[in-house]
Parts: structure tokens; sequence; C-alpha cells
């Protein structure tokens, strides 16, 4: 019993995801959108658009990641993609927050965990690019629908969203054409300046 | 193009979850759960539980049933479970539901969700067993962390918690021990009426 009370402790402690607010909207954009719910639409659309994975790759292990990439948030907080400040010591930030909060888990499941975590984190598999690549198209087709309102409200001009961005083609040609279009658009319908 | 267009209007749709609201809270007992973080909290209990299945299961499979068993909730809305009333017609609002919110994905990808829909809900696999097992155990461990604020907001007695709740024994024995003694300790502690 004293494995599944380690088990259970580390799902209350993982709760906590659901009070950390991420920079975008949800749909509708009357909110912004926590990262336990990001992490719900991150494995839902890995699931849905595996089939566009640029080299193909394990889809299950792709949502796995989805699901924990952003449990280190609990300790590190949301790094906001384009603040560059912020970015300086998030790796540090993060790889202490893995630590704690897999090691609440028996040995062998927080092993496992922290090496899918980190295998996200290294960008080195096609799953981890892949992961990489949904990750931004999440986030991008709900600023769109509210057209544009993270980016407008961070003053992110449409340049350094096409670059930061463009790294989706090493996960998925066919979802980078895709996004581009998207930005694209978001230009012409005057959501961001280009 | 035209069956990634299905598949990002699909997602833009299902976006919705995280405004339909469970009647129990989060873990710090600030506000209700949605339903979207539910399905993410399902899925990380279901992998981190699964080898506590009374029979053996596919957990990845497990884990899909939980990231998609709610998302008829956006057209039927949330049913409570100690909700006698509302559960008569539960099952027709839900069928609808999945018909047009899977529908919106390609053939053979609505064809795949509904499948593992109603699996879920025809409660006749070990999978569907131990799913229905993971979503009541992480509503009571929720509820049993907030002080038991949803069952004592709904008059919900520890007779009808047992009740419902034994059928956690038909997925898995050990997480059915672990939940009872749980809703003992809610009596002992005043949480619950006994």
């Amino acid at each position: 019993m004293e494995r599944l009370q380690q088990q259970i402790e580390f799902l209350l402690e993982i709760d906590k995801l659901k009070t950390v607010f991420r920079k975008n909207y949800i749909s509708d954009g009357s909110r912004a959108e926590n990262d336990a719910e990001h992490s719900w639409y991150f494995a839902m659309a890995a699931m849905v658009l595996g089939e566009h994975a640029g080299t193909p790759v394990d889809v299950a292990r792709v949502m796995t990641m989805g699901l924990i990439h952003d449990i280190v948030e609990i300790d590190a907080g949301d790094t906001f993609i384009y603040d560059d400040a912020a970015k300086l010591d998030q790796e540090e930030r993060e790889e202490r927050a893995s630590k704690r909060l897999f090691g609440l888990l028996p040995a062998d499941q927080a092993a496992s965990l922290l090496a899918l975590w980190r295998e996200f984190e290294e960008n080195a598999t096609p799953e981890a690019r892949f992961a990489r690549s949904i990750d931004r198209l999440v986030a991008i087709i709900l600023n769109y629908k509210t057209g544009g309102k993270a980016w407008r409200q961070h003053q992110v001009p449409a340049h350094k969203i096409m670059e930061i961005n463009s790294r989706i083609e090493n996960g998925s040609p066919a979802l980078w054409k895709f996004v581009r279009e998207m930005i694209q658009s978001a230009v012409e319908r005057g959501f961001i300046e280009g």
C-alpha cells in the first residue's frame, strides 16, 4: 500500500497544474487557458493529427509527452514562448522541478516519466519533435480563433511568430504549411501587424 | 488539405470542453473542475495507477478513453453521478452528442473514437471497467482533499457514496479497498454523515 499511497500523493500534487495559467486564451476568449486543460488539448491534437508527422511516430508516446510536459510548471511557472528574458533560466528552474515532482512517484515510475520529459525537452527524437510541433500548433489555432488576443496583448509581431514557430516544420512540414497560412491570414485580417 | 481542415475544426469544437463544469472542486477547493482538466487528470491517474487493474489492461487505451470520455458533455452537459433524475435521459442525450461531435472528424477517425467511447459506455471490457474505476477514484480523492465540499454541498450521504462507488471493485479491487477506507475516513473526520 505504500506504493499506492505515493501514487495518490503524486496525483494530488499535480492537481495544482489546474491553477497554472498560460498567456493564451481558450477559444471563446473568455479567460486564459490553464496548463492542465492545455495538456489535455495537446494530447487530443497529437491523437487526431498524428498522421501528419514528418517521420512516422508512436502517437501514444507523443500523447503521453503532452500529458506530462508542463507538470514542471507547478514549481517553475509558465514561460511565455516569446519572452526571451524569462527563457534564460527556464531550463535550470524546470530541471529542479522535474526532480521534485516526478520524484514523488515510486522510483521506477519516476525514472520513466523523467526520461520521457527529458526526451521532450532535448527534442532529439521524432516523437519529441512532433510533440513540440503540436505544442506550438494548439497555441496558434486558439490565438487565431480569438482574433489574435494574446499576440496583441503581448505585442508579438508577425515576423516573431513566424520565426519562433517555423520550428514546427522539424516535426511536421504539413502542419507548418497550415500554420504559416494561418499566420498570414491573421495579418491580412488585421489581428496582428505584418 | 480537406482532411486536415476537418481535424482542426474538430479540435476547435472540442475546446468547449474547457467550459463544461463538474460538480466537484479542484484540490484547493477554489473552484469547480472543468471537463477538460478532469480528462487530463483521468489520463494521468490511469497511467500512474494502471498496475492496480484487476485484470491486466492496455493502459494507453484506458488513457485515451479518459481523454475522450466526456467530449459528449459539450452538447449533453455534465450529469452528476448522484443525480438519479438527470441520469434517466443521459444515455439518449449523450448518444446524439457523440454522433455530432466525433462526426466532425474524417470518417475513419470518427468511427474509431465513437467505437472507443461506446466501449467505455458499455463497460464490457477490462479497459472500460478500469477506466470507470479511475473516473470515480479521481472525483473521490479531490472530494476528500477538499473536506468533502461537493458531497456536503449536494447532501450526498456516505451510504450513497459507498453504493455508487462500490463498482470501482469491478475494475480494481485494490483501488476499491483504498477508496472504501477514504470514505470511512471522511465520515470519521466529519466531512460527511455516516
